[in-house]
């Protein structure tokens, strides 16, 4: 692991994540810049003296001179986004599988460039774009892929958040100082931050990729410097047309995540704060709410559910299916099994890499006079 | 009454909003375009024979000639778009005050025409913008008023329904035939339809007006000539920002009218399928959920709440709450109380011109490649 | 109308609700056992002096010398318990059919001997067990009857308020007051005022017969003199079992009347709070929500509601549904119609003598150390 | 671990539950009666052969031969109710501390002489009763004690599930099969499986012990041996009531465990369903939902959570939290922190004992007469 060290909250959420399945063990890490904080968090995490590493650099080469076996199988990262490029870079060019915290880099470059080493390897790279590994988020996936939404025509995704409506980056929170600051963030604020979260998701769930886009960027807390809050009009494949709407200062939302998707013939609802139900809203039928668990699902909603119904799933699980999917590639292709038969269902380099062209394009737009940017 | 014959939907609504509070009484009306089919509907309401009208003609000059105290004392306009202008103008030029459908008229043009007819008479003009007459809606814009939101950042407004999601105008159905026909509803469909509802909403509870709008209306559905489906970027005044969407073939929607706003202290939460809740969420506190007539509300929600705690009021009451206020103004007038001390709390004529404008703005915005359009 | 003064919250209930459908119109009333305080409250509801009553002996002789046609058709009875039998009694015998106020009567024997008046008579009695007005009860009530839930096993019905937490009845509240003294109240006050609603709504959408209870009746509040809290066990036809709770102690609570159904193939989950839904959880399947006008329904359901799909009906709106098959039975009556022939789905004298047995049986279990007492 | 083996539910639960938070390692189990199957678990679960048992008997003797620090630490038992008794026992005697799923024997007589034993040694006993883990049950129990809600008047706990409503043990389904054998699951079917989980949440969250019960108990499946649905009146100390209601042919329910507490001042409502709510009702205030991780809360609920707010916690988070406070309670002593100091909020053996206590009065209760039997 590269980041992570003790009170950081992604760097908790990873290690459970991975932890839950019992398929992932924690063997060793850079977790801090600061050599003795990594040193200290390592032995919290009752991790042998000598591989709590003082740098990241330090960890990959004395990791590559471990037998296999002994060595590290993959890294995670889960630093703030400026440093994601180099250590990520590093581990492919070292041999070691790759999960990487959104967004995948800094700016575009970086990530068109990473994806370029990626390409030249055959090591896995997943992006935590975990609200992926919903299980009712793929249940929706799967009722797209069959024809059960007929045609679509209406998306609606939307990422409210309340907690940036003051100036917390003031009082020295850690996640609202780095995600401010565009030193640390990247171009965009809100919309790198959960944007991305949000773009992922409607395009995870239609199988459409946004085509054009229309944005409206604003920073409404006073002396911030980047977006806090944002709405765009988004074009799709196939003629469908959506909103993506998110923001950090709509007060007193947690995490809002929601996705409406309405076809020709069916309409489904979905939202992070109440993740085990998806809503489905028929021509003149009943409302129905599929529940984790409950009836027919599809393969890959029960693939990514651990539990009998009424056992509610959360937010870790969620985030482990992302694990639990990359350490099937991982072992698949240590057991020589081709990319291709994998079972293959995670955020990508290539995820990465559009999203990081969703941020540069809704910057363009939302400095530009027109209506509508490609994408 | 002009229109709302046997089988009308909304005339049904005006009869049954405006009896609820024993302060209104039907006396006469002109139901139908067919002097038979008026007189019939007529007979089933109970009204004389005499008293039911073959046109709105002809029924403004009977009344006017019957003395004060026997003649009606105005006129409910429940006829299709088209049909607005024509007997609104005879009305206030025959002395009768008005309750009119919205929207106000099939065109801007008649709008501002029929304002200079109402500026010249001292009548009283309703508009049946009549979501504003839920009490938690009441409440919701007391509590912007008040400062309990401070200043306003952003408002997510949206009106999804279903009911159009198929060529439903195909099958005779009379609200879709003429809803979908250009030369009966105007330039807009979904837009001006329940997309001036939205508009109106947001204006009423944040007190701001719209100044600039970006629009993206859609036709989903093959053959249709008007939109049925749009997305609108908002600029309020004060710097807030918004997010309107109104769409009529979000399958399985009923009448999803629902409105968030955030302030800098507060944001308030209100769905016209849970018309009794306005959920309250400030920062770091527990969410609030206000309820109709539980607690201590503004004088403005408890004025337009019939019932105790606990009995849920509906959409025939909010409904009656605009004939109510619109009645109490037309008594105060009688009663010679200037107009300035009046509870005057219902949509205007001034409101229906504005919903007009937006329905221009929208159009206008919606063919242009510019981002932002004026409104 | 019998009782219903100024100011009174029930009596206000009973005139929208009668107003709503343009079928009822109020015609004379004797509003308050002060003759005074009577015509001030008929002269404020625009009644002609002579039909504002002193008293209810005099509205019934005057109006018995009214021709017919314009005379009262029924009287409405909205005084407390306690003076709710003479007055029915006497408007038996004076030829008018009644709408009475629940429970029937004070106690079981007056209830018993007005039965017997009305068998002898062949006039029409609405009971305002007014929740059974609801479009989706009705939908429950039909759903039981096709078989839909199979044969039923378990009933939990509950009524919790809170409003009777404190000792409001000291505070002159009215309502308060004389449901919580045993000489206006009966018997039982929780279990009266909001058991017996309890009671009949689980044996309307049934179909079932109590049959056994086994009360626990609680005075919570200190000093009052009758219960304010209970909770019973019941024992039903064909082998039910069912679980009763009211409360009025249920700090928060408003009418959050709710009642579970299980069947072999089926549970129904309705709740006053929400009432436009019927949650229905099928073996296996997805949660369905059935609404108020969306798809297929009951015609029962259909004809009790009066609006299309997203338009929320209300307390009044299903209150009214009672009087709107109470006038259609006195209209099918006059028109010469047989009682056989008729729709008359609204609550009769019969069930308001079972509730009125209800109480008794509730109060007897509730002193009995047996655990099982017969109903 | 003792049981649980390959396709085990509740093994598979522990598992999750206490490898989450990096605490606990799994290092040995005899997970199958069959040692065949033991070691085929036991390898998939990434043992070494020499630690997978054939039997819990050949465990505790293996284990303790081991030098402290390589052997186990504490057992986890997660067979069938029968076969709970003689692992623990003899797990205790061989110097372990023990984690065992509930209820905690076969019959009271097996509870109580566990009891002696664990007096008689200075281990630690968790029982799971998982659902006290959670953080907004926490919550509730720190908001009863710290007066709140003010003296409590009423309880309604309720736990229906619908999984029992067809014969499914017939089909061979393993869960259903076990728990509707007398010979296996002990007296009580429902009652004991999810029955000792409701009482235990009541006396949890108020504190307050039940002291009389009236039971009803059916059989409704018919064939079934033992009960799968009951309603209890409860007497609860300081003179308050409570209704018990537990249900396997509840048709549709998951695990609708819920427990609303009415007080003086405040009532609460939590539901395992959306068990990161917790709804306060105080009167004539607005209702209030608070959240996990929202605002201030207690320090319990706070310990009891892993992330900000926004992310769902669920049912292995929750059941987590029992282990949580178990492995600080092992280190605790083993650092020779005295038991009277440390935190020590997880169910243990005297809640075992209550447990099989309240299965032997329910169903006393059920088979008497009498309304009241004493608990």
């Amino acid at each position: 692991m590269v980041g992570g060290g003790l009170g950081a909250f992604i760097g908790d959420v990873h290690r459970m994540a991975s932890r839950l399945d019992g398929e992932i063990e924690l063997v060793c890490g850079a977790f801090s810049s600061s050599p003795e904080k990594s040193k200290k968090s390592g032995e919290a995490l009752y991790l042998p003296a000598d591989r709590c590493y003082g740098s990241y650099q330090e960890m990959f080469a004395a990791e590559q001179k471990l037998p296999e076996g002994e060595r590290m199988d993959f890294v995670s990262i889960v630093t703030p986004n400026h440093l994601h490029f180099e250590p990520a870079k590093m581990a492919l060019q070292s041999g070691f599988h790759v999960v990487c915290d959104k967004p995948v880099t800094f700016s575009l470059e970086e990530a068109e460039e990473l994806q370029k080493i990626y390409d030249d390897n055959s090591l896995i790279f997943a992006l935590t774009h975990n609200y992926t590994g919903y299980p009712m988020v793929r249940q929706a996936k799967s009722m797209v892929r069959s024809g059960a939404l007929g045609k679509i025509r209406r998306v609606v995704v939307e990422y409210p958040q309340g907690w940036l409506a003051t100036r917390l980056e003031e009082s020295g929170q850690k996640q609202a100082s780095w995600r401010t600051d565009p030193s640390k963030s990247g171009k965009a604020g809100c919309m790198g931050d959960i944007g991305t979260h949000a773009e992922n998701l409607a395009e995870y769930i239609t199988g459409l990729k946004i085509t054009h886009l229309c944005a409206d960027l604003n920073i409404f807390v006073p002396g911030r410097r980047l977006d806090d809050d944002g709405a765009i009009l988004l074009k799709m494949e196939d003629g469908a047309k959506g909103i993506l709407f998110a923001s950090q200062i709509a007060v007193g939302e947690e995490n809002n995540l929601r996705i409406r998707v309405y076809g020709e013939k069916c309409g489904i609802d979905w939202s992070q704060m109440a993740p085990n139900n998806l809503v489905v809203r028929e021509i003149d039928g009943p409302m129905k709410v599929l529940r984790t668990g409950v009836g027919e699902l599809s393969t890959a909603a029960q693939a990514a559910t651990r539990l009998p119904a009424g056992h509610p799933e959360g937010f870790i699980e969620a985030f482990a299916n992302i694990y639990k999917n990359f350490s099937k590639a991982v072992k698949a292709q240590a057991a020589g099994v081709s990319s291709s038969d994998m079972d293959h269902d995670f955020p990508t380099i290539e995820d990465g890499v559009r999203g990081m062209r969703f941020i540069d394009a809704v910057i363009e737009s939302a400095e530009s006079d027109a209506k509508w940017t490609a994408f």
